[in-house]
């Protein structure tokens, strides 16, 4: 009788052991459906206007390299580099064309927040674009799942 | 009778629409024969000159560790990277030192098109290097094949 | 007689062929015993302060995104990025907590050894930063062990 309450109390513990790391992480954003033969995540985390041009550039050029339908891309920000992403900045209609010609954009949150303690209001990114808990858990979600990370 | 032509029909369509992405797509460059146990793809797509040194710094390194006939080394330039690799440089004897001992080195002829409507005439880049449609799109290749992207 | 002895020359021969390559290699560092889910190496090869903090946030965000003990995780120095492990500067306090937490740090002994002969003397590097013999090469030693390179 003795035992069988040891069984279900080792049991109980074993269970909080187990689900302790699915409380303690963050639920990750969902993964595209993608059936391109091409899966190419591209970071940005650098605040140098250049580096956020370069990254456009390079969503083009692997679009018209590959072709538009034999490539997925995301583009992914962290750090300075979610600056990109920001409500009218001046890459705002080259970031909309890349939208409509099927390339995604996501910022990170964890950035987010950081820049909401510092201007006092949390910065609005422009419209279509996705937010993901981390911006570098997103690069190596979709690196685990099959994408190539590059970094213009 | 009529059915057979519509088969037909929607054959030759299907057709198209398969070979379309086949038209759409630049041609790769040819990858490189190696038996290596190493492969590693090294980017440069920054302009600045103390990048530039330390990418040709890496390739050396990278030699010595693992001695030269065991790993195979090809460096990628695109964007402001690509001035590593135009001619009469300050880093042309290294350059040079390192394809006698086996090093490839690449340029992205999307950027050299790009600096040709700059300055108005095609620039040079060294004897030695190879010239690839998209200088990302030939980093993604090789990783494809199982090299190693390193970024210095 | 004869015979016997061109075949022991040349077994003498293409055993030295053989074992060149081992005595070129340097010796590589360890691999970490993990039994995390995630395994990441954080690449830092910039001397921009920035950049060096930006590291340091990824690790910390890195560990609360998937909880600290479902992540590896391990901060690979090279070149001026190594500047970030030496003794008495000013990211110490934060490095010193994120090895409490179970992060790695690892600095490259070839930038060490030229910072020594710039400087007339080797550097120091922080209490409990493992040095490697190539930082790039430990990169790569951890990538192609399934380690996910990330370089903020």
């Amino acid at each position: 009788m003795l035992k069988k309450q040891v069984y279900k109390l080792f049991g109980l513990l074993l269970g909080l052991l187990v689900t302790i790391p699915v409380f303690a992480a963050q639920t990750e954003a969902p993964l595209p459906d993608t059936f391109a033969e091409h899966k190419v995540v591209l970071q940005i985390s650098d605040g140098d206007p250049f580096k956020q041009t370069l990254v456009l550039n390079v969503a083009g050029n692997l679009q018209r390299y590959y072709g538009a339908q034999n490539v997925d891309i995301e583009v992914v920000a962290f750090g300075p580099g979610v600056r990109l992403m920001l409500d009218k900045n001046v890459n705002e209609p080259r970031i909309k064309s890349l939208i409509a010609g099927g390339v995604r954009f996501t910022a990170c949150a964890n950035t987010l927040k950081n820049f909401s303690s510092k201007l006092g209001h949390e910065p609005k990114v422009m419209e279509g674009i996705a937010i993901a808990p981390a911006g570098a858990g997103r690069i190596l979600q979709l690196n685990a799942a099959g994408w190539q990370i590059l970094k213009p």
